[in-house]
């Protein structure tokens, strides 16, 4: 975390620090908080950089002050904001031209002069740099001739066995022979898909759920099918069953951790659930589990994988939430589809890049992930957080946002008369990068809903982006 | 060249050098080589060794010993082997299961312990390793948070200009702006396929093309019509037209440069009439020019896609033959598709190694590539002609192999009665890996031919296995 104290002001991280006491309940509602003194002994900071962070603290409702008594823990803004409605329409089966969804976004995606609220992905400084780096320099001294062959799928030998040894933490006891690597998630996701449907067969996916799952069927011309999602409850399994007689569904795509955009966890009574009910159609079931390791909570949730008796679930992941992205290293359990899952990668990329394989495996076994995921999970956390308190105190009356189980994710509900799409678009104009609601779904349902990503290290620009964003929703009228 | 010492035997090294001086036309037939205490004063070797290189090279069939004399350049075998024939059958669209094909070569692929003639590539130490990992060290240390970011389509800026920059050495002049990075050649030929046609849509192809090539479009449920093809002059252009007429063609793909298997190079004439049929048709051309760097010849051969005037042609190619393979950086110039594949490399990897694009883009930028190409070549068309010369002298009479004009692969059309696909299983239960001619194509055509790969540095082992399979020919009969 050293190279992040050179980035976020002093004041902030002590502030982060309180935020995330109080969210841990270390510090409650209505407990008073160190003094300004104390706090600034504990922190090796100046009175007035202690100071300066309860200020901060009290502007965003965290903290208040009483006169002559101190800084004392308040009932947070945030926790007063409702989460998103439930709201359930038609299960028609759409095929969409991938056209819109992904022109609307790349470019706002592409342009470094944004203040990023838009993909999802942490500050590049959470990363941890200094550790992969010492590693690629020492796979670099120790095998010159590293990437000097074709590794082909499923990939090399000791990054699938690490994946494997990490299964059981997700419930899942998968041997390394079980997994294929894959170039990030997206390429898990989408070769899953292409082993298990047909261009225009059907597939349930959850409603709202990430663009690049609707991309991808829509571009292997494949219907879709969104089926009602709670915001924090899943997909509604009766209607999932219902369509799966209606629709002769072939697979259906799920998030059930830390899902993108709305950030639940749920239960593994739900996940054991929606195994059950899609292997008693013999439908194939593909997980994306990308955030899964992102889960506040300890321990790390289970997969609807770790319920799947018939093999009929692929479980798709990568490491680029947690490890630097540009790494590219994904992979899937494919259970009964192995084979196929092998033939496609060799079809399609024919691997990952080697370097990046060794690098992660090697990472994973010094053992430094775990740690690294928790200081991680603890950042993100409280800068979910700081948004949450942002938009209470700068979005319109009638907003809406996800209280999320983890990740860096914030699906928000503007008022019934926001266009977010002209929202996305007045912001861009002002370098300010958000994704518009509706491209997660096929329909127009979320036509007032905006993704905002929380892994930025908080600054005073963030903030007044989010100052801008609450007005430009006034303009932003249907 | 110095890891190379410790692999090849001294003698073979200073033999492939005698090849080289013969092949380039240095030492002429008939002429006298040097003699034995000459070549060891100019190799600085023992007399033995030089008496054991011409040895060899007599055994070989390049030199003959004349008592008293010395050593003579004689007419060399292999140039006595004909080339394959060329064979014309009906053109029937085929869809094709992907299985057979991608299954029936992947183990041998995969296996270390095998000789390996499957896979085309060079031994890693051909690779210019030593300043790869210079360039990754640097990367390391002055750009800390080189993968912290994701990079979205269509690549970063670095290397895509280094490619464009590179485009007028094959006849093109696209801008960085008209690159796309990809993960590898197969990610940018699969992807322009998706691009370009829908499953049920025909293609045109190549016949025998590379299996990686029919792979992919069976694995996309398009079907596939292959074109006669010469083995020395390629597809026959009519033939390709009236399959256009009668099915419809969207797309036809065609490796014009160091064709595989075939290693042919065609004229500028053939591929500029190559390129205005196809416009005539309004046809997509997918060019694979992922071996165009490697032909013998010098300037590099100009591409289908220099005569491109409607942006119908899709220049696909990599780095992967002349780099380390394991750094998976491939690229496309999809002329008027260029937002379509940047749509599709989003949705299906998003990218490649960020670590693997920026040292490829330095390695360009150094210059060094140019000589690396140079020296790689002189190396492919020795061993080649190694093996060539082998083939000449222990398959069976009735052999035919081609006389590539670049590349690293021989085509070798055996005696008729011979099964290939016996051959190649007999060869890998004695841990020789080959490739057997029917994956190359969607008939039966060619299950008297074998792909071998000529890319790996010269052994006794190598020899012993080729002998061996010579042998092992007149047991493989139908």
């Amino acid at each position: 975390m050293a190279a992040a104290a050179v980035l976020t002001p002093l004041y902030l991280q002590i502030a982060e620090d309180i935020i995330e006491r109080i969210r841990t309940g270390t510090l409650r509602p209505g407990e008073k908080a160190p003094s300004i003194r104390r706090l600034s002994e504990q922190k090796r900071v100046s009175v007035s950089t202690a100071l300066q962070a309860y200020m901060w603290l009290e502007s965003r409702g965290h903290l208040e002050a009483r006169p002559r008594s101190g800084f004392f823990v308040r009932q947070a803004f945030a926790s007063l904001i409702p989460e998103p409605r439930f709201e359930t329409s038609g299960m028609q089966p759409h095929s969409l031209g991938t056209h819109d969804i992904i022109d609307t976004i790349r470019t706002s995606l592409r342009d470094p002069s944004c203040i990023p609220f838009a993909a999802g992905c942490a500050s590049p400084e959470l990363f941890p740099n200094r550790a992969i780096n010492l590693i690629l320099r020492r796979i670099v001294n120790r095998q010159p001739q590293h990437s000097a062959m074709y590794q082909f799928p499923p990939g090399i030998d000791a990054l699938r066995r690490q994946i494997a040894r990490r299964s059981p933490d997700s419930g899942c006891g998968v041997a390394a022979e079980g997994v294929v690597v894959t170039c990030g998630a997206i390429e898990a996701v989408s070769l899953s898909l292409r082993a298990v449907a047909r261009p225009g067969d059907v597939i349930a996916v959850e409603s709202p759920t990430y663009f690049g799952i609707l991309g991808s069927a829509a571009s292997l011309g494949m219907k879709i099918v969104e089926i009602p999602t709670h915001p924090q409850d899943g997909m509604d399994l009766e209607r999932l069953e219902s369509a799966i007689r209606k629709h002769r569904i072939k697979a259906c795509i799920t998030m059930s951790n830390c899902h993108n955009p709305l950030g639940y966890v749920l239960s593994d009574e739900y996940k054991k659930a929606l195994a059950d009910l899609t292997a008693r159609h013999n439908v194939a079931v593909i997980e994306d589990d990308v955030y899964g390791d992102l889960a506040y909570e300890s321990p790390r949730p289970r997969t609807v994988k770790s319920f799947d008796k018939k093999g009929l679930v692929m479980l798709c992941s990568s490491f680029s939430k947690t490890l630097p992205p540009g790494l590219r290293v994904g992979w899937v359990m494919p259970g009964r589809f192995q084979a196929e899952m092998e033939r496609l990668v060799f079809l399609s990329t024919v691997a990952t890049s080697t370097l990046s394989q060794m690098a992660v495996a090697e990472f994973l076994a010094s053992g430094a992930y775990d740690r690294h995921v928790k200081r991680l999970n603890a950042a993100f956390a409280s800068r979910v957080d700081i948004v949450r308190q942002a938009i209470a105190r700068y979005f319109p009356e009638g907003t809406r946002v996800t209280r999320p189980a983890g990740g860096l994710l914030l699906w928000v509900e503007l008022p019934r008369k926001t266009d977010a799409l002209k929202l996305y678009q007045a912001a861009l104009a002002e370098r300010i990068a958000i994704l518009p609601g509706r491209i997660f779904s096929t329909s127009n349902r979320f036509r007032n809903h905006i993704r905002l990503n929380c892994g930025q290290t908080w600054s005073e620009a963030h903030e007044r982006a989010l100052v801008r964003l609450g007005r430009l929703c006034e303009d932003a009228r249907a």
